[in-house]
């Protein structure tokens, strides 16, 4: 990069779509971290923010697109180069997918307004919507490295939130069946830990599209999946 | 299409590739009514044929990505062709994510199978879980007719499909709220709810898709949205 005259144009045309991806990324960080905010202090105008946020997010997916197309279309890229683009796309589609998780946080976070607070189950949702931030932030930062050690590890990683939605989903179970004023808002507690569960399920795909740009192989089946006794992690 | 010999090479191939959705589809509407059969019956044989099957899904969608990007490296499709192509990634993998959720309605059919019964629950699921079938092969029929009439039909009648899995949430609630002995089997239920749901917006996503095939233009987010007091459609 020190000399961009020996760039070929491909690559050149790559590195713009890559900045719109890491621009699409920092748009879904920062509501992701807003919206849990916005959760936490129940604070309806940063909830309103979010979800006003996300039209940016869908039109990066949409020019990104638009970008890849017309790249395809006037460097008519082959074997590696053409892998990357393909790559490229379905990571600006998983990004968007988070972008309207994270816009169903800030809805949600709306609707506990009026409900009966459950601090501990707050306090867990905090710390896996953390931990998901983290590996999207990883996923992010192994696609620009072309680092699939790391993606691999991203992989590994969703494991743990996946254990860590489970044991939430158990203690939201607790809750209710202790008392039953508290039904109504551990049912939403549990539609946020899921979007926050599927946050981490699309990371874990954009860490493998890294594995495929980096390897030209999609990594098997073997990802790891909890399924506890009740309430399972992964596509649920 | 009655005189072979004048088709383009990209036609043929296009052929190929439509042929190989088809049976994705296929597959998945497959999927789809065993799971529903077996959540019924709880069948627990079936629901492990359903898990079983999903792999025959998930490689259809990676012989889907390999033969089109073979297509766009060979004959370098431009315009509408490109965008075709294009498109038909972004079917397959919104039918290889529904081949999940039956998957994921097979495992929790088999958890069920320990739990009390919600008649009333189930009935709904079952009509919701046929309107979002037949949305799926709407879209299907409508991606190989490039039928955008229909294709815009089946946008809004996923409005009708969240209405009802709005409709089932409240249910839920209410026999959870009635009796603390149907909460775990509500959850379950709720589970599979909104995996139905999910699979209907993943069948709106592709009449998308097909809209921008034939149109150009991906519509605007003017699809209807149902945010009920509690339990939100869509994306939640």
């Amino acid at each position: 990069m020190a000399n961009e005259h020996i760039l070929r144009a491909f690559d050149r045309d790559l590195e713009a779509v890559q900045a719109m991806i890491m621009r699409m990324g920092g748009l879904v960080e920062t509501a992701l971290a807003d919206a849990a905010r916005a959760l936490e202090s129940r604070d309806e105008v940063l909830a309103d923010q979010v979800r006003a946020n996300d039209a940016a997010i869908d039109l990066l997916e949409e020019q990104v697109n638009t970008e890849c197309a017309r790249l395809i279309a006037l460097r008519a890229p082959m074997g590696t180069d053409l892998r990357t683009v393909l790559s490229v796309m379905k990571i600006a589609s998983n990004l968007e997918r988070c972008g309207d998780y994270a816009k169903n946080l800030a809805k949600r976070s709306k609707l506990l307004a009026d409900l009966a607070p459950l601090p501990e189950a707050h306090g867990s949702l905090k710390r896996m919507s953390r931990q998901v931030s983290l590996l999207l932030k990883d996923a992010l930062d192994a696609f620009i490295a072309r680092d699939a050690g790391l993606a691999a590890e991203v992989r590994l990683r969703d494991h743990e939130v996946d254990q860590m939605y489970n044991a939430i989903f158990r203690e939201l179970l607790t809750h209710m069946l202790e008392d039953s004023r508290k039904i109504t808002p551990a049912m939403q507690l549990h539609f946020i830990a899921k979007n926050i569960e599927r946050v981490g399920d699309h990371a874990t795909t954009i860490a493998e599209q890294v594995i495929y740009m980096t390897t030209g192989q999609l990594p098997g089946d073997a990802r790891p999946k909890v399924d506890a006794v009740l309430g399972q992690g992964g596509q649920g």
